[in-house]
């Protein structure tokens, strides 16, 4: 069931709805709008419902507090396997007993009318079955990144949204920072010329051995699968290219802690034109930078990819955006492409492109380094 | 013939010294010293006469300019197949008519007691031809970087200064800069802990596409040779590591322009203890940039790699030395070192190490970016 009729694939294949979802009655109360409704526009709506699936550390200290200064959407409901953590949030943030959910009610969320997106923060491995279930539930749907571990399960992750009529975005809250804002324009070349080179690094030294992070079944991979998909989309859309080829190396200092995900990598990817970016992420470094060489001049943002304190220069001045807050502008971002029918600029594509380049980084290693068209 | 018996080579194979050599009788004037004896301490003796051989942009606008800054040596000769450029230099630096030479009388060099030094700033192709000659010609070598192309020739122009007895050192002027002996101090890690990560990238616009630079006969490969030199020297001095691999990758925008040579390279070391480093050099960005990361900070210089004008900060703390002429303090560096009798820290076998690098960088390059041990 899908309560948003509105949205852009619905309207396409209107002829294939199901008389429950044209039942809903709801294309009244969030009506078609132009792209150009501005954020006090969407003043008088009400703020669609939110519940996180996954407890962990991301979902407690980023992004429950990030939905408190939302203004398009709420904390209304959370899945978790820990019952201890029901009350604690219950308390916390007020959700009401019946949006609590667990992993074995998990597809009941679907008739709860509270409950409009579902923010899944799971560990890697789970991303694609819960974004498709939350799908196939009528929710609409925001992955954490990696989105998943395989570009076959990006394409079913989409696949799912799509035939559900739900929309889908993957967690790439830098998108909604002022500082990769210039970033994203600089690309056009308008200011400094074209860009023509990135460098990228980050890591950072990773603590308790047992984490889920260090498992290749739940993880997927180490430093590449979690901070190194920021360089590839640093990378990506600081060129505004996509990538034609990788080369990637491995490296290890801890065997034994690193035994089953990789802990530091290089990769190099080539855009069209030889334009170039050569990435460094790791589970045992602390760096954290983004540098952008254009024609005339270069950008560089250190730190990067922080949650918070980013600081950057453009040739010789000093980028200060003030406080964002990255997460709280992401979901917002996502309630308006769903208020306004239009494509998330952090679409479930978009992770599906940085999954290529993920694979092909692994294929490359895999081969001792030798490039790998992607 | 060798005007200083006293270096260490000829100390140690003294019984093979020939009559002459030892017959010059200019041990007495220049009497061993140890290590400790200051700069000041060499204040009394004559400074040593220097010829630079080959009058090109380096040597007119850099190399000529500290001659006029150094406390232990002196411009008292040169070499040219300019027949112009006689006049000019003779005028501005006061250079006498019997210390003029050119590329058919070079050789008789070995009678000029005005010249003690022969400092190499020819095409690097030239390179080992000249030392070699330099050598058998009695003088102390300076040989410009890329010390030559091969790790045979270098061997080669190690061994026969080795014979001749003389001293050879490669014009690595960084190591005479304040900001890069604070790379070098910090590598012994009693500052900031063990050095784990080096990042380094330095590039440039080349402009006329007809010089010898882009020429591989001259040149002997492209930025790699030329200015990705200065990021291997840095990568090795500043984890003060031995590289045990390399994997290295190429791009090319311009492919008529750089039809001999490589126009960009990114390319990653492996030091013991999974040590990394990672690089960039090109003939087509501006890039200059070198960072560390050790176990308990960071340093960064940039610009690293510029004659003058270099910045950098080590954790929060701002670098600030002022003004240093690095050829000045280079070549008496080596002036030093032929009247102490010491090792030259940027002597040929450093030169060589990097030739090692190159090699192997090449190597890798040849064979798909896949790892090469070193």
């Amino acid at each position: 069931m899908n309560p948003y009729p509105n949205s852009r694939y619905e309207l396409s294949r209107r002829g294939f709805l199901t008389k429950s979802a044209q039942g809903l009655g709801l294309a009244a109360a969030y009506p078609l709008v132009s792209q150009s409704v501005s954020a006090h526009e969407h003043g008088g709506r009400k703020p669609l419902g939110i519940a996180l699936v996954g407890l962990g550390g991301y979902a407690t200290r980023q992004l429950a507090p990030a939905l408190q200064e939302t203004e398009y959407c709420k904390l209304t409901g959370i899945v978790t396997g820990t019952k201890e953590k029901e009350k604690i949030w219950s308390d916390k943030y007020g959700i009401k007993e019946e949006n609590i959910y667990n992993y074995d009610n998990y597809d009941s969320i679907a008739d709860d009318e509270d409950i409009d997106i579902i923010y899944v923060v799971l560990p890697n491995s789970m991303h694609a079955e819960y974004t498709i279930r939350a799908a196939q539930a009528g929710k609409h749907v925001i992955c954490e990144k990696p989105m998943a571990l395989s570009v076959a399960e990006c394409q079913q992750m989409i696949d799912a949204c799509q035939k559900a009529g739900v929309k889908l975005s993957i967690g790439y809250r830098l998108h909604f920072s002022p500082y990769h804002r210039r970033i994203i324009d600089l690309a056009k070349g308008e200011e400094l010329g074209a860009p023509r080179y990135v460098q990228s690094e980050f890591g950072f030294t990773i603590g308790n051995p047992d984490q889920w992070r260090l498992k290749k079944a739940l993880a997927g991979g180490g430093a590449v699968m979690d901070v190194g998909v920021y360089c590839i989309q640093g990378s990506r859309y600081a060129t505004g290219l996509e990538p034609v080829a990788i080369s990637a190396q491995e490296f290890k200092t801890d065997p034994m802690k690193f035994g089953e995900v990789d802990e530091t990598v290089t990769w190099q990817l080539e855009f069209p034109n030889g334009i170039v970016s050569n990435s460094t992420t790791s589970y045992s470094l602390r760096t954290n930078r983004l540098y952008v060489n254009y024609q005339k001049g270069r950008a560089e943002l250190e730190p990067a990819y922080s949650y918070r304190g980013l600081a950057g220069r453009i040739n010789n001045e000093t980028l200060d955006f003030g406080r964002t807050n990255q997460q709280a502008k992401q979901i917002d971002g996502f309630v308006k492409t769903i208020w306004e029918d239009t494509e998330s600029e952090v679409s479930g594509e978009e992770g599906l492109r940085d999954m290529r380049v993920v694979e092909a980084l692994y294929k490359s290693i895999a081969q001792g380094g030798k490039r790998v068209e992607i």
